[in-house]
This record gives C-alpha cells, structure tokens and sequence, in this order.
C-alpha cells in the first residue's frame, strides 16, 4: 500500500491530524494557490454524494487543480462488468491523485492497495469516512481553541453512523469526555465501550436529551438515516425522538458549538439556524479547508 | 437579498439592461481573459438544461474561473432529503457565485435570500429565466442596431412560454409594438395585455400565421413544449400548426432576422436554416458573451 | 466537412498516422502543457464511456484546455426532442473543439458535416473508433519498434469488434501477418477478408487458441461483449472459450505484448496481470498521450 493514501482516520497517527489539521489552517488563510497545477486528480464517486463531491472539487479547483472522473456508477465502466481492481489500475495511470466513494466497504483499502498514486476515501460504505473526521477535528479546534480535554456530547445515530465512530477514534488521542444520547436501539456498539474503557476514556450514556447538554463544549448531532435500517417500521419509532430546538441552548456554555455531517433533515430544528453556537454550515466550509490539506499531505507538497 | 443577483429581469432597470449588452458586446470582442481566475462558480442544476449549462461554463471556463456542481438532482443531495435552504447555504460557503436551475417557481429568490454570494437565476419552473432574455435583447441589438422602435413578432406558445413573458416586459423599455401570433389556446395572458395597456404599448393578437410577418423586424418563435400541456390532445391538437417555413420568408424584410430560444422540434423547418435571416444558431453563441457579462455584473468585476 | 475532424481511421493516410504517433511521442515526454490554453472542447457522450471520456478529459486537461459537456443523453437536449444537427450546430458554435460519442453509426460523420469546428469521433455505435486504433497503434510502435512486418495475433470476438476492424485497416499499411483465432460465429467477417486478399496481406484463421501464439509479436484480446448479441444464448456459448491464462504464455516471444481495449471481464485471467507480457493497461495511459497528439493535430497546433 502506498502509505500516503488516506484510507481510515487510523491512518494518521496523532502527530499526523496535528500537522494536517495545521496546514488546514494555512489553506483557510490562502485557499486560492497554483500548488496543483499540472495535475489531474480522478474524482470517482461510485455512489453519489454531493456535498462531499462538491468539497473535494472546490478544494482542488481552488489549489489550481484539475478534475476528471464520474459522479454515479450508472456513468462509469462497472456498468460493462469491469472490477474495480481494472478500474483503478486504469484510472492510477492517467491521474496524480484519486479521490474516491464506493458503497461497499472496505473497497477504498483494497483500491490503495492496487493503486500507483495515492488514494483518499471520500467513504466507502458504513466504513470510514476519514476527511469528514478531520473537518470535525478542525472544526472543534478552531472554535474551541484545543482538542483537549472537552466534553464531546454525540447524539441520534450512534449504532451506525461512521462519522461519529471515527470522530470517537480520533479524538481519543485528546483525552475528551464523551456523552452518548441515543435509544436503545441505536446506542454506540459494543466494541467501542470496550476500547473506551481499556484507553481510560471517560464516557456516559444516555437516554433522555434535555439539559444534561448543558455541560457540553461540543454537542454533535446526526442524522437518523433511513437508508441504514432494514426495517422501515425501526426508522419511524425514532426518528423524531432526539430532534434539537432552540430553545433546549438557553442554558448551555457559551463556548458550545453545534456540529452536524450534514445533510440534516429535521434533526435540528431551523431556528437553531440562527443561534451563534450553530457551526454546521462553518464546519461544511471548513472542509474544503481540511481536503486541501490532506491532499497536500498526500502528494506530498 | 443580495442586490447583485439576478433573479428575474425585473431586477434590471433599463439602465442596468443596457449596461449589461455593452458589457456583452466588450465579452464578444475578447471572449478569453482571466478575469474569474481564483473564482469557484457552482452550477446548481436541480433539472437538466444541457443548452443553458453548457452556455453557463463555456462563459465561465472563457473567464478563467472554474466550476464545480451537478447537472440533475439526482447525483444532489435533495434525494436524502435536503432542504433547498441548506444545500444554497452550504454551497454559498464553498463558491464565489451561483448559477441554478429549478423545476419550482419562486425557488431562484428564495436561493439568494438564503445565500451569502449573488446568485444567478438559470430558469425556475415555469417562472423566469432572465439570462435567456438578456442574450435575446443582445441578438435583437445587435442584428437591428438598436432595441427602440421595433415590430417584435412572438409566434407559438404564448401563454407558457417564459421566455415569451420576460422578454416582452424587458422590451416595454424600448417602445416596441408587438404582435402575438397564437391559437386561441396558447394566446398571451390577460395580465400581459392589462400591463401593454397600462404602460401605452401597442400591441395586435393574430390567429392566423402569414403574409402579416412581412412587417416584422423581428420573429420570436417558441417551442409548443410537450411538457406544459396537463392534456397531451390539447397539445397534439396545436403542434402542427404555427411552423414557419422558407417560403414565407419571401417578401419579409431585409433586416428581420429569426430568433428561437432553442431547442426547436418541428416549428421551424430545416430549409428556413441556410436563410440569411434564420438567426437562431448565432442567438445561442451570443448567449455566452450575456451571460459573461451578466456574471461580470453580479460579481461586480 | 471540415477535413481537421477525424471520423474513422481511414481519414488518415499512412504518412498522417506516423506524423501523428511521432507527435504523441513528444507529447508523452512532456504531457503538461498550455497549447490548449483558452480553448473549450465539448465532449459529448450520448452514450457513456468512461475510459474513454476520462482519457479525453485528461489530455485536454494536462494541455491546459477547459472542457464543457455531458455524460450521458439523459443530461442531454436530446431528451426534449432536438435533432443531432441542432445540438452540434449550436455546441460547434461554443467551442473550438467537439469530441462525441453517440450510440448510432455514422453519426459522427453526420457531425463533422454540420460542424464549423472539427470533430474527433470517441466511438459511433459499432462502427468506427479512431483514438482507440492510435492508442492501439502507438502501443505496438513503443513496444516492438516499429509497426512493420509484424505478427499480429487477434482474438475473441472478431465479427463485431469494432476496434480489431480499424486496427486491421490501419495495419495494413505495414505489411501485417495476421493470426485470428475466433470461433465460428465471430469470425472476422467476410469483407475484410476481400481486402486483405485484394492487398497481398497474409492472414490465418484458427478456432484453437494455444500454442499458436508462440509466433505472436502481438496478442490483441477483446471482450466478447454482451450486449453486441441478439440472442443471449449464443453469448452464453462463446463466453469462456477464449481466455488467455498465465501458463499459455510460457514458450511465447520475449517482445510479446499483449493488448486489449479494456475493460475485460474474465478473457485475460488476473495472474496475467503480472507478467511482464502483459501490457494493457499502460496501453490505456498511451490513449492519453495518443489523444493529446490527435486534439494537436485537428486544431492544426
């Protein structure tokens, strides 16, 4: 594997989110630059995802990139039967970089591994999602001054949203203390209690979402995704359980900041739009900070 | 609002109209410069419109700016349920300017109410497409020397027809005498003729299709398009009947020239294509140096 | 028709062919480039393909030229109706450069006559795909040294593969020996077999595919491809008879390459891939180089 593709947040070691989170902060002082020029990334999005399709290619535009590739699979080869292995080797011959989303996990790992250029998985199923992950990290260090030490509280999807079990994964490096508030049937899996409790990672969890918020520096909040559940009738029981209102912010710190992966659908309620502990929208342009830095860091410029 | 957008071209005072075509005539002269350099353009296509995009982006890669976005909802992120509200809202983070189409009226303003860069109205439902009037103002302009005075000829659909609509209120400015040729079915709304009143523009209504274009400086013939009719007999009924053909074209005018908003089906004949006066073709390439110096206008450039 | 375009290899004469692979020689030495600079090329694909799109968008891109277009008709006008006449009337008036693919033979042919900017064909229907048979072509040149008095071994489907025809065609200029090895149903078709008889090329016909092809210079696989076959039963039959596997190569030639248009399915097993021999997918990045060379020359550079 070529060992400067970014794959998984695991990838990069605490010393490495440092350094990129760094250099993410350098781009957001001058994102316009000519440091991509003469190059072609593969943008390859087998499933479609706008926003972080959108991210990406405002970041490589901005760098003076250039971009070729497909936004869904119904406009690429795997149409005519071709493996993704034929794919890749394909695409990592006419391209310096590829930015790739494929549904099915653990595809972006075995891409890096078949790849001459350097892959960044722009997600690969319910897997990983590693640039989602650093603009979070960004976006909590920015407006919290540090990573360490805050009360991370987590909300709505715990069991199978990838963006909160790679936040979770990262932020450990910053001894946090986390609050999970989420149902029963949505609760953070097992496995992740059990690393918690072997690194010395404080957590609680918790049912009722009211003001137990109220000692959070980050209150990060996910949306409920219909097309994680197998049965449709398990989505409606809870999707309109853990829904944030305005009026729910009235007591908490002043330095909370609300994150959110976006896209929300009614998770948050829009006259939280207004409130100044609202990040979401911040946190979405922070990411085009982020990619170029990873980018950067991935052709090692 | 921001100010600089353009949503319909009531946002354009005559002033403000005449500008823009000078500017657009500058744009023909050196349609290559540098002047977006830096710039990120998203080109929001919620419905397809190959003919506008593509318009869109060959004015903007021309410029030197570079443009990120979708070409139908279905690579967006509306089928997760997104809010129109938060897709401008992020994307107005990302980019320096907003061009977009959208299949629901009224849905261009309330984007560049929501939006923190001008947003570009690249037709909304059945509502307004102001860039299209623009280059037809451009073509009348350039072809006849001047937009006062002039014998405007609209044939076809008269009632559905956006295109239609704006460019008449747009040439209210200029002192125009119209005639509207169209089936009873099709023929000009009542609103349209209360406003010629009002405002002293001469106007005359036609059913047939004839000798009575000999007269016209210009023919604006439309589309009868398949997609606006709820009845597809009403429209079977209609389609055949406003064609215009070279033969007619025999005892018109030296300087009329033909305009159509493209794409044709039927209402025009091959044949009227290799006339001097079929303009239509060159009306398109003028659609690029409009909407050049309509994005220069709204970037303030 | 504007004789910059290029329709079918025939439009090419020996000496342009060489001209043209000297010049993508050079344009491998030095890929990125700005000779492109403030041009637009429309690629137009009526139909995907995204090998040959992303080769396209990458040499246009490392030349520095901005590309406009679209991925597939469903983005397109045609879906309202419009001739291809209309579109390529008005898209030629854009840019200054088409490149297109459409699914009907002789379309682009039809272009080249209605465009006042010259057309690179990227594949029409079952008939002609000229960038394909350069890439082809130059492979061979790099790897063997020349193009003259080779033997060239062709395998699969021989009776519809549009790519074995033009490379048959182009060959015949270098004094070929020809091996096809097909089974009867897709056997190379009758009227090639006229004209290589008509030239005084040498070609066998076999249906076993084994040690024959120790003789080979050049094993030229193609898919056998679904989707040619009216009846699926008879693909069934053929699909797994010709697969070349790793040991067949064992006693072959040392200068061996084997090529192949991509993508494959299962016709070249995967532990071929490693062999040294096998050289198709660096024969996919030579389509960027023999693209760049074929864009040059059609805009006279």
């Amino acid at each position: 594997m070529d060992n400067r593709s970014l794959v998984s947040i695991d990838d990069y070691t605490k010393e490495e989110i440092l350094e990129v989170l760094a250099k993410a902060a350098e781009f957001e002082k001058n994102p316009n630059s000519n440091i991509l020029e003469g190059k072609v990334v593969s943008s390859l999005f087998f499933e479609p995802s706008t926003r972080t399709r959108l991210s990406f290619e405002t970041a490589i535009s901005r760098m003076g990139g250039r971009i070729v590739g497909f936004t869904d699979a119904s406009s690429s080869s795997t149409t005519k039967g071709e493996t993704l292995n034929d794919t890749i080797k394909m695409v990592s011959n006419y391209s310096d970089l590829i930015v790739m989303r494929h549904p099915i996990e653990g595809s972006a790992r075995y891409a890096s591994e078949v790849s001459d250029v350097p892959i960044i998985n722009a997600g690969d199923g319910a897997n990983q999602h590693p640039t989602q992950t650093m603009l979070d990290l960004y976006s909590i260090q920015k407006t919290q001054g540090t990573l360490e030490n805050l009360n991370i509280f987590m909300v709505g999807d715990l069991k199978y949203g990838r963006t909160v079990h790679s936040l979770l994964m990262a932020l450990s490096h910053f001894n946090p203390t986390f609050h999970f508030i989420a149902p029963k049937e949505l609760e953070i899996p097992r496995g992740y209690k059990i690393f918690m409790d072997n690194n010395n990672i404080k957590y609680q969890e918790h049912t009722e979402f009211g003001s137990i918020i109220n000692d959070a520096d980050i209150l990060y909040m996910t949306r409920v995704q219909r097309e994680r559940f197998a049965d449709p009738l398990e989505y409606e029981k809870v999707k309109n359980v853990y829904i944030l209102k305005n009026d729910m912010l009235k007591d908490t710190r002043d330095n909370l900041r609300i994150l959110h992966p976006l896209p929300r659908v009614n998770e948050i309620a829009m006259d939280v739009d207004a409130n100044p502990k609202a990040y979401y929208f911040e946190q979405a342009l922070n990411g085009v900070f982020a990619r170029q830095a990873i980018i950067a860091k991935a052709l090692d410029l």
